[in-house]
């Protein structure tokens, strides 16, 4: 799978940097994160706008979700059929029926609204936890949990059991099956399986405990809007530290900064972040992980 | 005065194109006509935001105004005190209302939002004349006019009348007065007047006869959105030929097609509006043009 950041600002967009919005491409399906101003120009860079699934809004300052209605209409235009899925906290339903009417649009496809507070939700081959974060107005982070895997099928041990043909894919459907009276688990027949990747994204947030399925991740996109806790003033925002700090607690891999404030220079925040945390890069537009 | 081309795409926003906007530099301010998503980065390689003074919105299809809120905000998150004025058609109040509506905007400056059909609106050293066009919804062009400058004192002339200090500029405010029993005009002391600056702006539209005020117009800036007349379909567009026979019919001196269809390559419109008009230009974001 792989990471874009389409957009890595903070409050205010600049000249190298677009209002934040983070694109997943997972198997055939892409998943956005957030769709700040001007998300659909950048995607024309890096990503098929056809193929975002479903969209995840953190919260509703301007910077994080006023892209959605021009890429909306653009896929309509683009003659779209597939239902679109948007995802946010309260106040989605309100604040996106109010952004559909001010203006003429038509949408020719689906579009299904749901409000998340702390909630999984299934999908295939992955799920996505939504939980509550710091910032002033109903807001939310997200973890991308891909499905474990299991292993390969040992398949000399398979056939001592007597598996053969279709029996194969209905113990994966099942999970067990009876073979000559015997009960066989799925694991009794596969080799060790592998963890699905995680990926945790706070959204906007001063420091929170995250949620125990962010343990272990192999990417947390953290904001990092200040350098120094005095210049944090009343504003909900962390400081490259802080988010330093939440990887360290969830014992995350690699530590990805975004809503980078235009303030410092580049070399100063990475100084910091270094500081503080091994495995860390500072995100750009257009940036590309894979994973 | 200059104009800055800050979007010039059609519907979809390209690559090389960003959805409809346009700066004019005039004296001190900027005027801005139209305000698609991402004009707000555009400005920064051309225009201070904070010089912008007011809006004209000509209609509320998402390509021309979904980059007013983002641009709002900034303004604020820069701290403006100026109050912003926003001209819109019929609806631009509701519309407004709705989209900052849209998730939490405070604003720290005053919005003054009026809407017009056809009327003039006078400023300090031009007016905009607004008239309606034909778009399928409420759909406004502009037509900005410079104040005529009168033409420079003869001083010569004014000596022998027996002018003298601040006779000039009494004369000059009140039009006429009067010196030794005798009723001065200021035409009667001053040479040749220069007519002040006109450029008319079509926002979307089918062909329609432009208003008087338009004739002569330095600049037409008209939408070219169809090649062939069989494209056009039910939308309510038009070519290139129809917009060079609206430069014609007003007499303009110059012509600047803008919202391009990404569907046409610039050699094409060009060679088509080179057939039907002597002085035109396709419009490119970020190109500026001295008036």
């Amino acid at each position: 799978m792989k990471l874009y950041f389409l957009g890595t600002a903070g409050s205010k967009p600049t000249l190298e940097r677009n209002p934040p919005c983070i694109a997943l491409a997972f198997r055939k399906d892409v998943i956005l994160f957030d769709c700040g101003e001007g998300s659909q120009r950048q995607m024309i860079k890096r990503i098929k706008q056809s193929k975002i699934k479903r969209i995840f809004i953190t919260h509703f300052h301007g910077d994080h979700y006023l892209g959605l209605p021009g890429l909306i209409m653009t896929m309509s235009l683009n003659d779209r059929k597939d239902p679109l899925e948007i995802y946010g906290p309260e106040g989605t339903i309100e604040f996106l029926s109010n952004l559909f009417r001010s203006g003429y649009m038509e949408i020719g496809y689906e579009l299904m609204i749901r409000e998340l507070k702390e909630d999984t939700l299934e999908f295939e081959g992955y799920s996505i936890k939504s939980f509550p974060v710091d910032h002033g107005v109903p807001s939310l982070g997200f973890i991308f949990m891909e499905d474990d895997r299991r292993g390969a099928f040992n398949t000399e041990k398979a056939k001592e059991i007597g598996l053969e043909g279709k029996m194969f894919s209905l113990l994966e459907e099942e999970g067990e099956l009876e073979v000559s009276g015997r009960i066989i688990k799925l694991g009794d027949v596969t080799g060790k399986g592998r963890h699905g990747v995680r990926i945790t994204y706070s959204g906007d947030t001063r420091p929170v405990k995250f949620p125990s399925e962010a343990k272990g991740s192999d990417v947390l996109i953290h904001e990092a809007t200040f350098l120094e806790d005095s210049e944090r003033k009343e504003t909900y925002h962390s400081t490259v530290k802080e988010a330093c700090e939440a990887a360290d607690a969830i014992g995350a891999v690699r530590l990805i900064l975004t809503h980078i404030n235009s303030r410092y220079a580049q070399s100063e925040i990475e100084a910091e972040a270094k500081r503080h945390f091994g495995n860390v890069a500072i995100a750009e537009d257009l940036m590309e992980v894979e994973i």
